[in-house]
C-alpha cells in the first residue's frame, strides 16, 4: 500500500539510521547531557542566529506542546489557538490536563491574526474569566497553510504589546520553509516568536522535536518540567544524533524540499484535472475536494483521511507527502484520481 | 444605591439568620456530620422523591461545578456545555484546572438540545480527541431562560443512550421553578438528571448549594473529593441549618416567587414601554435592549451589567431581582428607564 | 454533650452574629469587593504593620493552604512541612492535587527548624527530583506547640538565604498568640514570613481565614486563583464583617485568651493529677497521656480524638478548648479524669 | 571512559538496530496500530501466559509510572511505595503532578511487605486523609534487590484483600529475572500483579517499556490517557519492532543474563577484596561500601553515583553493569578498586 495519510509513515532517513548505528556503542551520559545533544543544540542555535537560545529535545509534538504550555502559564492563564489548532483538537485535551483552557478563534485557513486575538482579549477582562497569556500557532498549519514574514511579525508585535507569549508549533516547520510561498527562515522564526520547535518526526527523524526557547522568561526550570512529564529521554543522545545529522549540512531542508516536490507534482496534476482545494495548497499537505465515493476509495487505498464533508456529496480529503513518498506511489494515486 | 446587578447582593432572609442565631451555641460535630445537615438532607431527599439520593452541602457554585466535574470524569474525559455556560465563561477555567476540557455548542438562548450534543459526539471519535462524558446545563440558564419538562426529558434520554451523565447546575433552580412557564418540580429534576444542585446563595441563604447525587456511579468518594478541594466546611451545620429552614415549610419556593414577582413587574412595565429583550424573559433575570447611554446610566446607578453590544448603538443589559428587591428600588429603576 | 474535640464545635461569637444581622439587608457588591472587606483588610494591615500587605478572605484552612501552594509554586516545585503538618496529613492530598509534592521532616513537637530543612535541600540537587521552594509551618502547630520569635526569625533568615518562601498557617494563630510562652505579635509574623493567614473559624468566626501576602512575588493573580478554586465567596462581605468585628477592638485576642484560660485550668488540674503530656502544653490544645480505657471513655463522652497509641496500654488524647468552652464542661471533664 | 553509572549508557543491541533498519522504509500506520506492535504484544501476552492482557508500548519509565498512576486512581487516592521508590524520589514529582500523593514506608532493602502497607492503611481511615488504592513496587528495586515468588504472592494476596492494586515497575525486570536468586517468571509476575511493565531501555532497546495490564478494571481508556500525556509515539512501530526482536527468541533474557554475569564477576572480586555491600548484591546493580576518596575517584573515572554517605568516612556507591559492559572496563574498574 502506498500511504498518503501522513508524513510519519516511514522510519528515518537512511543517513540518520546510519548515524545512530555509528555511535551506537559509545558510552554517553543520559538525559540529554551528551556531546551529540550539545552539538545539535549548537547547530540549531546557529540556524536560529541566537547564541543564547535554550534548546531541548523532546520525543513528540503533543509532549512539546503541553510541556511548553504547562511551563509558561500560571494556573489561571489560558492559551489562544485557532479552533483547528492541534492543541485544541488532536491532543486529547493535553493542555487542559495540565490545567489550562484553550481559547479558540474560528479561522478559515487555520491561521490566527491580531484581530482575532484582540476579540478574545476584549472579552476576558476580570478574575472571573481565565487570563489569556499565550498565543499558539502552527507553521505550517493543520490545514497545510503557512505564515508570511509580515503576518508573523504582526502577530509577534501584537503579542508583545499585550503581554502575550507567542509560541510556534513547528512540528511541520520544514514543510513551511519548503513552501514556494514561504519568505521565513529559522532565524526569522526565532526573531519573531518567544518559543518554537523544529519538528523532526515529520521530516526524516525516527522521533524528536527540537524546542528553541528565545524569551528568557521561559527558560528557568524547563528540564525539571521535562523530567516530571516523562519527556526527558534516558538515552537522550538518540535525539541529539538525529538533529546533528539533520542540521550539519542542510539535510533537514533537502528532505522538506523533496516532500514539497512530490506534493507539487500532485497539486499540478489535480489542478489540471479541475480539482478545487479546501485550503490554499502551499505545503506537503493538500486538501482537494472530491466526490464522496472517491473520498472513500482514497481512504481505503491510500489512507487519506477525510477532512470535512461538504455540500453536494463532496468531501475534502487530506493528501500528505514526505521525503519517503515514491514516484510509483504518486502515479498510482493520480491514476485513481483521474479515473 | 438600589442594586439590580445580582440576586446575591444582600445577606440572608431574616428567618435564616434567626435560625443560625438560635442554634449558635449548640455543640455540633464538624464537616457536615451534624443533625442539621442530616435533617436538611432528609428534607431535600423528600423534595427530590428519591430516598437514596446522596446530599452534600457546598459553599458556592464554582466549587460545586468543579467538584462534580472532577469527581465524575476520568482524566481524558470532557464536559459539554453551551458556550454561555457558567463553567465555560465565568469560573476562571475551574473545569480545565481540574484537567477537563469544556466542549461548547453555540446556543441562542443558553440552552442545549440533543442535536447540539450529537454534533459534538460525531466529531469526537478516537483517542486523539477528548471523550465527551458529561453534559452540563443550567436551569435557569445564564440568560434567564428555562427548560421545559419535555426538553429536559429529551436531554436525559439522549444522554442515557449515549453514555453521558446529565448534570444540572441549579444555582438558580429556584428562579426556574418560579417561572410562570415552568412545568418542572425538584422531583422531576431528580428523575431526569444524574446529578444536580439546589442553589441557596442566590435564593435567600448566606451561602450554600445543596448537591443531589442521583446516579449511584457518581456517589463513591465524594466526601474525600470535597475535603481535598477545600469544599468541606468545618462548621458544616451552618449550611445544614439554612437548608433546613429553606425546605421545612416551602420558604425556598416563596422567596423565588417573590423574586419573580418583582421581575414580572419590571418586565410588564418594560414591555409597555416598548423594550425588546435579548432572550425570552422567563425568570428573575431580564435582558432588555437599551440605547448605549441608558446602558451606561443603568450600570452606574443600579449596577446592571452590560450583556452584549448590539447594532445601532444599543446594548442588552442584565436586570436581576431577588427576594430582597424593594418596591422603591423597582420604581426608581422604572423611572429611569421610562425617561 | 460537652465537646472538647475541637475549637470549631460552636457557631460564632454573639457579637459576630449581631454584626452579620446588622448589615444583613445592605446591598453590597460581591466577591470581596465590598466596604466591609476593605475595612477588615485595613485593620489587618495595621495589625501586621505592613501597609502594602495584600489581604484576601477565604472560607477555610484547606482552601487557604492549597490556594497558597498552587499560587506560589511552579509545577515541579515542592513544599517542605513537618510530617505532622496539616497539609501532609489532614487535607486529603490537597497539595498534591494541585500538583505539588510535600517533602516532610520528622519532628518531635510538630515544629521545623533550619537543620531539618537543610537536610532536605541537600538531598534535592538536580532535575530528577522536585525542587523545594516553600516551607510550610503552622503556629500554633497541630500538636499545640508554638514558635518563639527567635525560632521564627531563624527559619525566615534561612529561607531567605536559600530562596525558599516561608508560609505560616495561622488557622490557630490566635491560640499561639495567647500562649503564656508566646513572644510574637502579628506584626512580627508579618515581618518574619512571606505569607501567612489569621484563622477565624477556630477563634470565634462562623467561617473565614484572612490571608496576608507580604512578599510581592506572591501577590500577582491571587484573585484569579481564588475564583478558579471556588475560594471566592459570592457574598464576600460575610467574611469581611466578621474580621472587622474581630479586629476593630481586640475581640480576636480576647477570644483566644479565653480559650487558653480554659486550657490552663485543665492543664493545671491534670498536672496535679500526675498526667504527663505527649507534647509541651502551650496553647488551647492539650495532649495528656491516659490509660486506654480512659481514652475510650473521653472519646465517647467528650469527643476527644486519640492522638497516638503508646506503650503500656496508654494513649495520648487531644483536648481542645475554645472561647465557647464552659465551666460546667471543664468540671465534667476533670471529674472523669480524676476518677 | 568505561562507564558503570547506568545500564542505559549505550544505544541498542545490534540486532535491534538491524531490525529497525530492515523495516525502515515500510509504510506503517501510526500510534502503535501497526503489525510490529501487534506481534510484539502477542509475544508478550504469550510470555505473560495471559491471552487477554492489554499491552501498550511507552517511551520511558517515568512516563509509564505516571500514566499508570493517573489512569488507575481517582483524584483523592494515593499510591504506596518504599521511600526509595523511583516514583518517590527520582521522577520530579510526576505522581504528584498528576494529583496523587505517594505514601511511603521506610525499607532497609527497597522492598515492601504487607506489614508496612498495613501500617499505612491503619492510619488512613477517613475522608480527611488520602485513600490508599495502589501499591507500587519495583523488581529489581532501586537498590538492586529482588522479590521472591513467595514475597510477591504475599503482597498480591494482601492487596487483593484490601482493595489495592499491585503495580510492578519492571524497568529492570530483566535484571531481576536474571538474578541467581530469582524464582519468578514473567508469567508469575502477570499472575501476581494487577499491572506491570517490562523495561526495554535498560536491557538492550534504544527506548521503550512494554506495559502489561492484567486487571480488567485498569484497561478502559488507556490509549486516551497515553495520547493526552504525550506517551503515544507517532511512529509507534519503532517500539513494536524492538520488543518483537527482544521476545521472539529470548534475546531479552540473554542480554539480562550477560549484564548479571558482568556484575557477578565484579561482585566476587569485591567480596574477595573484603568489600561489604550496602544492600544484598543480587542483580546488575552493586552497592559496595568504599572509603570516601575512592568513592570520589570511582565517580570521576567510571561515573559511579554515590548512594549514601556512611560513618567513618565511607560511602556506598552504585556500580551498574549492562549487556554492553566490556571485559576491559571491568578489569579497569577492579584494578582501581584493588589498589
Amino acid at each position: 500500500m502506498y500511504r498518503f495519510s501522513d508524513d510519519y509513515s516511514e522510519g528515518a532517513h537512511p543517513r540518520i539510521l546510519a548515524a545512530l548505528a555509528e555511535h551506537n556503542l559509545e558510552s554517553n551520559p543520559g538525559y540529554g547531557l551528551d556531546r551529540h545533544s550539545a552539538r545539535a543544540a549548537d547547530l540549531i542555535r546557529k540556524e536560529a542566529a541566537d547564541p543564547s537560545a535554550e534548546i531541548h529535545f523532546l520525543a513528540g509534538g503533543t509532549q512539546a506542546n503541553s510541556a511548553v504550555i504547562a511551563s509558561a502559564l500560571r494556573p489561571y492563564q489560558a492559551v489562544i489557538a485557532a479552533s483547528t489548532g492541534h492543541i485544541n483538537v488532536h491532543e486529547t485535551g493535553a493542555a487542559e490536563a495540565s490545567g489550562h483552557k484553550v481559547l479558540t478563534a474560528e479561522s478559515a485557513d487555520g491561521k490566527l491574526n491580531p484581530s482575532m486575538i484582540r476579540d478574545i482579549l476584549s472579552s476576558h477582562t476580570d478574575e472571573h474569566m481565565v487570563q489569556p497569556k499565550m498565543v499558539y500557532i502552527s507553521d505550517s498549519t493543520e490545514t497545510g497553510t503557512i505564515y508570511t514574514r509580515e503576518e508573523l511579525a504582526a502577530l509577534y508585535h501584537f503579542c508583545g504589546q499585550n503581554g502575550l507569549y507567542l509560541f510556534l508549533d513547528g512540528a511541520r516547520l520544514g514543510a513551511a520553509l519548503a513552501s514556494p510561498e514561504n519568505d521565513l527562515t529559522i532565524a526569522d522564526v526565532a526573531a519573531l516568536t518567544d518559543i518554537f520547535y523544529i519538528g523532526g518526526t515529520k521530516n526524516g527523524a525516527l522521533l524528536g522535536e527540537a524546542l528553541v526557547i528565545i524569551n528568557d522568561e521561559l527558560k528557568p526550570g524547563f528540564r525539571f518540567l521535562m523530567k516530571q512529564r516523562g519527556a526527558m529521554l534516558a538515552k537522550g543522545w538518540i535525539l541529539g544524533i538525529q538533529f546533528e545529522e539533520l542540521f550539519q549540512d542542510g539535510l533537514y531542508y533537502r528532505l522538506a524540499a523533496q516532500a514539497r516536490e512530490s506534493a507539487e507534482t500532485i497539486q499540478r496534476a489535480l489542478e489540471k484535472l479541475g480539482y478545487e482545494f479546501a485550503y490554499p495548497p502551499q505545503t506537503n499537505q493538500l486538501f482537494p475536494i472530491v466526490p464522496d465515493p472517491l473520498a472513500a476509495r482514497l481512504e481505503a487505498e491510500f489512507g487519506c483521511h477525510p477532512d470535512r464533508h461538504l455540500a453536494d456529496n463532496r468531501t475534502s480529503i487530506r493528501i500528505v507527502t514526505s521525503w519517503a513518498s515514491t514516484e510509483a506511489g504518486i502515479r498510482s494515486l493520480l491514476r485513481v484520481m483521474s479515473e
